[in-house]
């Protein structure tokens, strides 16, 4: 039994460059970092600190082809490459490489079991690897980890505020009284939007991850991709509607659910000061169950290290590979 | 690798009775189960209907004595009697044997690893059996799991409302401006409080969940028990300190912390409609971490289905037993 597992990380960005920092701490080594122009390997273990120096000189994590990342010796692919949608590429070839290498992938990204999940699980099926994706829903958030600990069979849904940024504009909105426009203008120079919000703002990034908690949910039995979600986002929300709201003691929150009748992702009227109203960047997850009544759980949804600390509880939960 | 799991439950209250209900839902099979005068054992899996049934007509789930449990065929024990101070008898005992037979052992007990944690662990060191305690603090709240799975040595502190009866107590006082006492008397007349209260209202059960916490956090550097916890109650809370709290926009919570200035307990003022001034028997959890923020957890504190998701989930996080 060896538990000091070799990870491999791909993609060096707020993700993956927190994994890279954080994987010693936790007592893992990174014997292979990459981004989409460049990687480093190393079957000890590379130089985290020169590489993260590196990278912040040459914009480069080392010299190596980015393929040459799958030739290292490597217990755990963590992919933290960006989401892609439709057929979720090139993230869902690193999976299937990984798997049929029988190595352990942990996904930060989303799309592959957001789109392509019955595809995964196949590979997963004939791979003496496993794979696991807390990072892909709520950030730091331990969501997956306890639907699977609660049992799916057992879990009749689960709603919540899974887009910070969509929360953060509706929480100025109600706070301030001004328009969605102004704010966003302000969540962009503050970084929490970016310059082409719309995958956020437009409900995607939420649906997203409801998909993906939907396929957890049905177990097989169903697959959902983001074609089956039904999608509204929160450009059109006038301030006015806010301050309706707020007169009857309520807000508005953009709040994604997926339960037996499907993923919904939409605004909301949510009473002020519930568990749901949650202010700024914050996200909250409502887990509905047969046995357990209803738990709620919030933190930060975003964020390099928040991520990368539920990228290194799944490394932490995978079973040791017997090769 | 067998993963039909083998339960034997001892203590048959409210947790050990929704253990041996639900365990057939969840893929287990209970080969034993045991009151304080009685037990029932079957290598092939105990009628789980048919032993409830007799339970309700007799009192006693069987007609062997007590003892037999132990010489059943069975992977886990799960130990829901009573939480016992000091010696934590016969609680202690009975983890000992089933950790000596190299079996599994998943507490719902709080009295074992509040009052002897060292001597405990030194027990798992040399089985092959694993030990969890999920069930212990919180309920159905997956609290045990998630400092786990961050890792003990990021999370910085551990606090938060642990004990339903003396929140249902505290909320009630400032809803309708009435006095312990009188609170009280409803709480018992609902069965949210026992006729000798004292447990609950005098901070031991919080400070009991928050040693555990504080022993896992400590990893072993450091030990505590009952007697190392500084502990005040709410018998003396007057009526009055709730409205002026109210008036200032806070109320009164019995707060438990763990932390390493050590485990400290008792009513603190927190702010109106906030994580921690949650209401009736709910309980909360505020995690804070190094890395990932602060995390809140919250939901139902105590309950007998509740509890017993609690276990089941600790037994599917249960490694396969190779003996």
């Amino acid at each position: 039994m060896t538990e000091s597992k070799r990870l491999a990380v791909l993609g060096a960005g707020a993700v993956g460059s927190a994994v890279v920092e954080l994987a010693a701490s936790y007592g893992y080594t990174v014997t292979g970092y990459a981004d989409s122009t460049s990687a480093v390997t190393n079957p000890q273990g590379i130089d985290t600190t020169a590489v993260t120096a590196h990278k912040n000189t040459t914009g480069r994590v080392g010299n190596a082809d980015p393929s040459t990342l799958f030739e290292t010796e490597y217990d755990v692919l963590i992919e933290a490459t960006p989401t892609t949608l439709g057929d979720a590429e090139p993230g869902f070839t690193h999976v299937r490489r990984a798997l049929e290498h029988d190595c352990h992938v942990v996904l930060a990204n989303k799309g592959p079991i957001a789109e392509r999940y019955s595809e995964i699980m196949t590979l997963v099926d004939t791979s003496m690897g496993s794979l696991r994706f807390e990072a892909t829903v709520g950030g730091a958030i331990p969501v997956m980890g306890t639907i699977e600990d609660i049992g799916p069979p057992t879990v009749t849904a689960v709603r919540g505020v899974l887009n910070g940024t969509a929360n953060f504009i509706l929480s100025r909105m109600a706070a301030e009284g001004i328009d969605y426009e102004h704010v966003l203008a302000e969540a962009q120079d503050l970084g929490v939007a970016e310059a082409d919000p719309s995958f956020d703002v437009d409900g995607t990034d939420a649906a997203l991850k409801c998909v993906i908690v939907a396929n957890v949910l049905a177990g097989g039995t169903n697959e959902y991709t983001l074609t089956d979600a039904v999608v509204d986002g929160i450009t059109d929300i006038p301030g006015s509607a806010l301050e309706l709201a707020a007169e009857d003691g309520r807000t508005i929150r953009l709040i994604a659910e997926a339960s037996p009748e499907g993923v919904r992702v939409g605004p909301r009227l949510v009473p002020q000061n519930t568990a749901l109203a949650v202010s700024g960047t914050q996200n909250i997850v409502q887990i509905e169950t047969k046995h357990a009544g209803q738990l709620n759980l919030s933190g930060r949804g975003a964020g390099g290290s928040e991520t990368a600390s539920a990228v290194l509880a799944d490394v932490g939960r995978l079973p040791s590979l017997s090769k």
